[in-house]
């Protein structure tokens, strides 16, 4: 693997997510096969995403205009908002589209291991945010991890004096979830959480 | 997901190889990110590859030198060539270390079904260079898949009249497989390739 520009592109291509080694490679060489078809079409829309993609100064979601198209919705429901971790979890509402409120996107989660902290994240901008804001209900849609849950509980402890409902997604069995593969955790959160049927 | 620049990037993003839709959405949100700390360097370093990487002209490898390194090094045994179908297969040689000749990238294989002859890959390129260089050996390393058998028949029809030694891998159990795993052909042609032991 002579030329140090290839291992520079193989290594950089590698830094991506879910890219490992051989990945990076396979793609470094795809993309050096034909530049003009490739390369070139890649490097073209990451610049035009570079100048034209921004974050929203209200939610934090990424969008060509500010605030956000979701922000700037009249017919979304302002009164309620949904506490996201990333972005990629606003598409997941999105995508299945029950949800009518707006998001509000923390940029991840609190995690002593990886020093993110609360100013590391837009929490003390979502307490202002519900403070100046009408809000009647949020709804934390964090991750059901230790970090995930360690969030909402700094979050559910700064609103706890606001007039506002706080609710947290249900847990549970996974639709699809066979019990028996179920990990312990899930399966005894399902049995103490059961719903009577009759 | 508002934003049609984050739909091109995406889109742009899942043309890569192996990278699925999901793959690319979760790379688009990591470019997005922190653009200073990984869009940025990433265009930087695709622009570069892009001026600065070029397919060697006798081999066809990639490099930033003309001929590429192996090519120009003294030290290969020039009367021996290894055809491969991808600069990729020419890493994995180089990884291993074994082989000291230089190399031939064909491009691929013959592929009625993708439309890839005799001209889309470098096969006459090889000829010639095997007719105007002195050569001893000419190694086929081509995948024993339907296409990679015909391209290598191909060549040796091509080369029989020259007085040169024509050799190919050897096809066999892989090292590490197990019997009952192995497909038909790869047993039946390792039974019939079997050697005396004793």
């Amino acid at each position: 693997m002579s030329g140090s520009e290839i291992d520079k592109l193989i290594n950089e291509i590698s830094k991506l997510p879910s890219i490992g080694r051989k990945s990076a490679q396979r793609i470094a060489l795809y993309l050096l096969k034909d530049k003009e078809k490739s390369l070139l079409p890649l490097v073209k829309t990451m610049q035009e995403a570079n100048t034209k993609i921004i974050n929203c100064n209200l939610c934090g979601n990424i969008d060509t205009i500010l605030p956000c198209s979701i922000c700037q919705n009249p017919k979304r429901d302002h009164q309620k908002i949904c506490i996201i971790e990333d972005v990629s979890d606003l598409w997941a509402f999105e995508r299945i589209g029950i949800y009518r409120g707006v998001y509000h996107v923390l940029g991840g989660t609190l995690s002593a291991m990886n020093g993110i902290g609360v100013d590391e994240l837009s929490i003390n901008k979502l307490i202002n945010r519900i403070k100046t804001q009408k809000v009647t209900e949020v709804i934390l849609a964090l991750s059901t991890t230790m970090e995930g849950q360690t969030t909402s509980h700094v979050i559910v402890d700064k609103l706890e004096l606001l007039e506002i409902d706080i609710t947290r997604l249900a847990q549970g069995i996974p639709i699809g979830g066979e019990v028996h593969y179920l990990d312990e955790n899930t399966l005894s959160t399902a049995f103490e959480s059961r719903k009577k049927v009759i």
